[in-house]
């Protein structure tokens, strides 16, 4: 937070290849917290530099740099999201720091992204709001993506499945603790509902039926190690994974979590049947596909629950109807560049 | 984190009042966290010595100061755990370094009073260690605290119970929410235990029977508003709701977390029992005492579950047969602290 910099850090910081700055800072990642922030306190105003300008060159439109930018966030928000064998640096001010660059970037490239104004033409009646963000939804491009109602559904090869599973792992492997982190702090019938949600995520109490342990299935039909996974990520992929890490785990957040997740389980069920096509126009084993027929219909109940006991009741407040639609844009946005990003050719 | 500090900064810092401390620092926890870390960034050398002689007089007893460095941690957690009607200072980086800093000291003083050498006794073999755990916890001296087995079942006054319930609050008041943080990262049999506990909290989905809720109602018997609540608490119960939280929140501390939050439950049914027998004694209303006749039952149910399909699966790792003692010894020390102070007259 020095706001006088050497000019041979900067110059030196700005000389920087942004994946040598991942890898620098990725390395501590599993050193004790105490020790990354008495060891590398000293490395701050140069890194501080380092990330900004990766972040500049991210904004600018560098796939390079906002590549790295994900990919650094993903792995710090690992610490958060995994339990590990040995201690690591969660919780480091030095760490916390550089997220927090991180995230700043990651959301001001969203907010750039949403129509000027729209967030201010939102109904204040609650039914009328609902209506209206439901309706903005399915105007988007990305309702009726050609990725999923053609591409998956009439060409995606095995290996382009196998690859879709991958990219998706990001939120839908670990949807259980979103909904957890989500949901601190809330009561009455959102509480309720997100709770409800969780609850079906874990199989209604049937550790056969946990969705992340049939999600799990598909990756053992397609083989996928988890060395594999993260190599394999793109940066949009990484990023849907972030947002939806980053929404969470922060109450302040909580209204887009809310726009940003309802969002996302809304969409799922049309985009899953398209899944389930390719699954078996591919003759692929009956076992890896339950996770997807069980969410065309888990998640239009949980969609319709979400706005009717989340959305609906918090939707009185000026301030959470403008969150909620933010967070729902920030879907329907990162969403749609991932998915253009995914086409064999696109119309970018 | 700069190592060199002005010599009038730390005079100026170590003449201050730790409440000053406290109530500046919170006066900035209503900021949004971007502004806090533009405006304040210059307060931190000053700050950082503050906390740290709050935090070297509270080690060395001094019980104001260890007022202070709960009070201001509870509101910093409580940035965490509660969904604001405005922007906070969540997430800012001057806050982030200043609850490092009560964190580091909080947890300094539980491992100072574990008795030397008693983690490295923990027996390798699971089940013998659930044993060695559950026969130390049986030999402490808040096994059968007469805070419980004396003065609460026989001689509390309704003023007493008032001022009980107000003090559990900082843990039985949100120990759904505790739940859905810690089972963060976990899978299999454990993610289910503590899943299924979180969906009992959650009165299995039925509203009227959610704990928090059920909880609440004894605060309408007694006619407690959250502005007393703060007021009200002590510094050891303070304590407890910190500790509870800051095992829940890092991934690092899932093993203490394990330990902590079992041997909570665990101890509950034998207190609860207490408290049933006050309350009809006093001949209080009955709605008020719902809460605790069902943990009677259900955290007997919980904790055996806990121990089997939590702690000793987890005790084959040397590192997590450490981590859950640690955690279990923290509550069971700070439990006994907070009991013994709560005493009429002490024998301390």
């Amino acid at each position: 937070m020095s706001t006088t910099i050497d000019v041979s850090v900067r110059a030196e910081a700005i000389g920087s290849d942004p994946m040598a700055v991942v890898e620098e800072i990725s390395g501590w990642l599993s050193t004790p917290a105490e020790e990354v922030d008495r060891e590398f306190a000293c490395e701050l105003d140069r890194l501080r530099i380092a990330v900004s300008v990766m972040n500049s060159d991210a904004a600018a439109g560098d796939r390079r740099a906002h590549y790295c930018q994900q990919l650094l966030l993903a792995r710090i928000y690992q610490l958060t999201m995994q339990i590990p064998e040995q201690p690591t640096a969660e919780g480091s001010v030095v760490v916390h720091e550089v997220m927090r660059l991180l995230e700043a970037a990651t959301l001001a490239a969203e907010d750039d992204r949403i129509e000027p104004g729209i967030l201010d033409q939102a109904p204040a009646q609650p039914k009328a709001y609902l209506s209206w963000l439901k309706g903005t939804a399915r105007a988007h491009r990305v309702f009726k993506h050609p990725y999923y109602q053609d591409f998956i559904k009439d060409h995606a090869t095995v290996d382009d499945l196998r690859n879709y599973v991958m990219q998706e792992s990001v939120v839908d492997g670990r949807f259980d603790d979103l909904l957890a982190m989500m949901q601190v702090g809330t009561s009455g019938g959102a509480k309720m509902e997100i709770a409800t949600n969780f609850w079906d995520e874990m199989g209604n109490g049937n550790q056969a039926e946990v969705h992340t342990h049939l999600f799990n299935k598909i990756f053992e039909v397609f083989e996928i190690t988890s060395a594999e996974l993260e190599a394999g990520l793109s940066a949009n992929a990484l990023l849907s994974g972030n947002l939806a890490v980053l929404l969470s785990r922060y109450r302040t957040f909580y209204a887009e979590a809310v726009g940003f997740l309802g969002m996302t389980e809304w969409l799922v069920p049309d985009r899953f049947v398209q899944v389930v096509k390719a699954w078996e126009r591919l003759g692929l084993p009956d076992v890896g596909i339950v996770y997807h027929r069980l969410h065309i219909t888990v998640d239009a109940q949980h969609a319709a629950g979400w706005f009717h006991n989340v959305v609906i009741p918090a939707a009185s407040s000026p301030a959470m109807r403008r969150g909620m639609m933010r967070g729902a844009l920030w879907r329907l946005n990162s969403s749609c560049r991932y998915l253009d990003e995914r086409m064999p050719t696109t119309d970018r």
